[in-house]
C-alpha cells in the first residue's frame, strides 16, 4: 500500500522531473521513519531493561568480520546467505549473519582474564541474504543473551527465566507464547545408540518434520541414511509429547544422562514458577551446526508465525574457533516477529504520542521568545517544541496536535504575568496559569 | 598494549594449539567488551535524552544503500572511502559512510506527506575506509540531528542550542569546547564577486588553510585557479577574526545578504545565552560538497583533537537526489572523539559499577533458592545477580565485589526470618534485616 501511494504521489506531484524516487531502500531492508522508530526504541528499551534486571552486561562487536569466522562454523545454510565484501586491501569480509561467532571470538581474545560465568547481552544488527517475506527480512535486529563458562543447567534456567520475564514485560502471557524445549544431547546419544553417524544430516531432516507429510518425512530420514527400523524409531520419537513418554527411548548411559539433565531443567523451571510457559517439543532441533545440548524455541501459542526466539547450548564453539574451551549457552530474539506479535495482540504503545510534554505557542509569533521559554522548560527536564518560523496561532496549534503535546503554553512578551503562563491541558481542555516549575510538576518530571 | 597482552597470553596459555586467536577484529573496527560498552551506552543515552528534550524524533535507515546514492553526491573524498559490495543479484551496494544521503532519500520517499519542519535524529553506525588513527576509526557511531523544511536561521539556532545542551549535559563547559561558525553562502558570493567559478576547488583549498604554511596555502589557492590578487584577497579573508572585520569583504547584494544572515544568527544565539560557546571561524569550510549556507564545527577548546561535531545547511540535496526541494540543516557528532574528550576531562562514569543492585548469596549454596530470591527482587525492579553453581560463600562474595553490587543479601532456606533477610551494604559495611520491599526502598527503586 505504501509503495502504491509513493508511486501515485510520484505521478501526481512530480510528473516530469527525471530520476524521481529512483533510488530506493535496498531489498529486504527497512526505513525506520519516526512513527516506526519510536516503537523500535520501545522494544529495545524493554529488552535492555529485562537484561539488566536479570544481571546481563551489554557488549557489541564490529558489523562485519573476517569471512573465515563464519565459513565452516555456522552451518552451511547461513554461509550461503552471507553478504560478502572485500576491503581495499583485498581482505575477505562478511556482514555478520549472527552474533555468536563474534561473541566466541571476543571470549577467545579475552583469554583467561574472563570472569566466569559471563552473562552478556547485545542487540546486534544482522544480515542474511534470503528470500524477504513476512517475519523475515535481510537486515534485522536480534537480541542475544549468552552465558559463557556455566556447565550446569543453571545456565539454561537463567536464560529461560530471562526470556519469560522479558516477554511478560511486553504484556504477553502464557496464552500468547510457549517455549518448546528439546535436547541435542539426547538426539546425539540416540544416534550413537543406533550406530548412525550422520548427525548433521539427521538433524537437518528432523528439523523439517513439522513442515512435512509422514511420507515426505520418511523420505527425508531415508535420504539422511536411516534404515527402515531407524526411520520408524525416529518417527515415533518425534511424536513423543512428554518426559514420561520420552524416558523409554533413552537406553544407554549417555542417553539416560541427557534425559536426566532435561528432566532436571523442567523440574527446576517448574519449581521457579515458569512451568506454564514451557513444554517438551522434540520438533525443536535448530538449524545451526554448533549446538551440543539443550535447545529451545519460543513460538506464539497459535504457532502461526516464525519462532520468536531460539537458542541452546554450544559447548565447543570457542574451541572450534581456535581458542580455549569455554562452555556457552544462549539465544537470539529477532525484532521482526516479536513486533508483529505485539502488534497483533494490541500491545504496542501509541506511536509518537506523548513524545512532547509542552508546545510553546506565541500570540505575536515571537520565535525568539518561543526559543527562550522552550530552553527554560528543557532545563527543567520537559520535552518542548515550538514553531520555527512566524506562524498564525491556528497553525501553531495544528503543530502542537501533530506532536501529541500534553500541554500548550501561551507565551506573550507583552503580558506582565509574574513568571506565570497560560497553559492548556490538551487532553482535558483545562486552562491554568502556571509557572514553569508548576508545569514541570504537572508533567510529573 | 592490549594486543601485546593478547599476544603474550597466546604464547603463555595456549602454546601449541594451532590457529589460536588467528581471527581478529577487522582493522579499524572495535570490540565493545562490557566495561567499554557500558560507557558507550552512557553516551548514547545522554545523546538521546538531549535530542528528545529538544523535540527531535528518532529515525533509522538501512546499514547499506544502493551505491548510486553516494557516487557524485557526497563529494569525492568520501566516495573513495566507501566499503562497496554486490548482493547475490549483482546489485551494487555500499556500507553507509554518512547518514545525510539516507535521510534525503527517506524525505524524498515521504513526499508531500512530510510534516515540516521535521526535526529528526539518529545514531547510525557508519563506515569509511580510511587510515585508522587516533580519533578516527573505519567503523564508528555518529549522532545526526537534522531539520528538514526550515528556511530561516531558526533551524541553525535550534541545532546549535541542542548541541550546546547536549555537550553541557556531559559536564563539558565553555572552557572545554567551542563552536566555530562560518558560511558557505558568503564564500560562494565572494567567489562570484571575484568571477571565480571553481567553487569546489577553492573550498577544498581553504579547508586546508589551518594545516598549511602561508606559502603552501598560497600554492593551494593558485592550484585552485586563483590569480595573485584573488589569492591575497582570500588569504586576508581567512585571517578575519570577527564580524566587524568580515563586513567590508561583503560588497555585492548576495554577499551582504549572506553576511546579514550570519550576523543575525550570532545575535540570536547571543540573546539566547549561547554566546559564550560560539565564535566566527572562517577556517570552517567542511569537506562535503553539498553544503549551501551556514557551516559549523565543534572543537575542544585546546584544538588538540579532531572536530567533535560538524554540520551546516544543505538546501538542495533532496532535489539533487531526484526529489522535491526540501531545505535541510544538520550536523553529525562522532562517538570516538567525544569519548576521548570526556575521558581526558574525567567526565566518564565509573565503568560497570552499580549495574548490580543486589547479589544474592546462599550459605548452603542453594542455587534454587538464589534463583527464587533473585526473581522476586527483579519483580520489584532490582538488578540482581547470584552464583550459577554451588560455591563457597567466599567465592560468592568475590563475585559480588566483581559486579560492584550495592548490597549482598544472604539467603538461608533453614532460617525462619519472617520474610526478612540479612543484608549487607557493601559501601558502608552496615548490616540489617530487610524484607525485599525494604531493600527495594533502600535501593531507591
Amino acid at each position: 500500500v505504501q509503495s502504491l501511494f509513493l508511486f501515485l504521489a510520484h505521478i501526481v506531484f512530480f510528473p516530469k522531473k527525471g530520476p524521481i524516487l529512483s533510488i530506493k531502500t535496498p531489498k529486504g531492508t527497512r526505513d525506520f521513519f519516526p512513527d516506526y522508530q519510536v516503537i523500535q526504541d520501545y522494544i529495545f528499551d524493554k529488552w535492555k531493561e529485562a537484561c539488566l534486571l536479570s544481571g546481563y552486561q551489554g557488549y557489541e562487536g564490529p558489523m562485519f568480520e573476517h569471512l573465515e569466522l563464519y565459513t565452516g562454523k555456522s552451518g552451511d545454510e547461513i554461509v550461503d546467505q552471507l553478504y560478502t565484501l572485500q576491503d581495499k586491501k583485498g581482505r575477505d569480509l562478511a556482514l555478520r549473519p549472527e552474533m555468536t561467532p563474534t561473541l566466541a571470538r571476543m571470549i577467545n581474545q579475552k583469554g583467561p582474564s574472563l570472569k566466569k560465568p559471563a552473562k552478556w547481552f547485545s542487540i546486534p544488527r544482522l544480515f542474511r541474504y534470503e528470500k524477504a517475506q513476512k517475519g523475515r527480512l535481510r537486515e534485522f535486529f536480534q537480541l542475544n543473551l549468552d552465558i559463557m563458562g556455566c556447565e550446569g543447567i543453571e545456565g539454561e534456567v537463567d536464560l529461560l527465566l530471562a526470556i519469560t520475564r522479558m516477554l511478560k514485560s511486553f504484556g504477553l502471557t502464557q496464552a500468547d507464547f510457549q517455549i518448546g524445549i528439546s535436547s541435542r544431547s539426547i538426539l546425539s546419544a540416540l544416534l550413537k545408540q543406533r550406530n548412525v553417524d550422520n548427525d548433521a544430516g539427521v538433524y537437518a531432516a528432523l528439523d523439517k518434520k513439522a513442515k512435512s507429510s509422514p511420507e515426505a518425512f520418511a523420505k527425508l530420514l531415508s535420504e539422511a541414511g536411516l534404515n527402515e527400523e531407524d526411520q520408524s524409531f525416529f518417527a515415533d520419537f518425534m511424536n513423543v509429547k512428554n518426559l514420561t513418554e520420552l524416558k523409554p527411548f533413552c537406553q544407554t548411559e549417555e542417553a539416560t544422562a541427557a534425559f536426566d539433565e532435561l528432566n532436571s531443567l523442567f523440574e527446576t523451571l517448574n519449581k521457579l514458577g515458569a512451568g506454564e510457559y514451557i513444554a517438551l517439543d522434540l520438533h525443536v532441533v535448530r538449524g545451526l551446526a554448533y549446538y551440543t545440548g539443550v535447545v529451545f524455541e519460543v513460538f506464539d501459542k497459535a504457532k502461526s508465525m516464525r519462532a520468536i526466539a531460539g537458542g541452546g547450548r554450544y559447548d565447543n564453539l570457542t574451541k572450534v574457533l581456535g581458542g580455549q574451551a569455554v562452555t556457552g549457552v544462549g539465544f537470539g530474539m529477532g525484532d521482526v516477529v516479536l513486533r508483529d506479535l505485539l502488534e497483533e495482540k494490541g500491545l504496542l504503545p501509541e506511536s509518537l504520542a506523548s513524545q512532547t510534554d509542552v508546545f510553546v505557542a506565541t500570540f505575536n509569533s515571537d520565535t525568539l521568545l518561543a526559543f527562550e521559554v522552550s530552553e527554560n522548560l528543557r532545563d527543567l527536564g520537559l520535552k518542548s517544541q515550538h514553531s520555527l518560523k512566524s506562524q498564525k496561532i491556528k497553525k501553531q496549534l495544528d503543530l502542537s496536535n501533530y506532536f501529541g503535546a500534553k500541554y500548550v503554553l501561551f507565551a506573550d512578551a507583552e503580558a506582565n504575568t509574574d513568571g506565570k503562563f497560560e497553559v492548556k491541558n490538551l487532553k482535558t481542555g483545562e486552562q491554568n496559569m502556571f509557572s514553569l516549575n508548576e508545569l514541570a510538576e504537572a508533567c510529573d518530571v
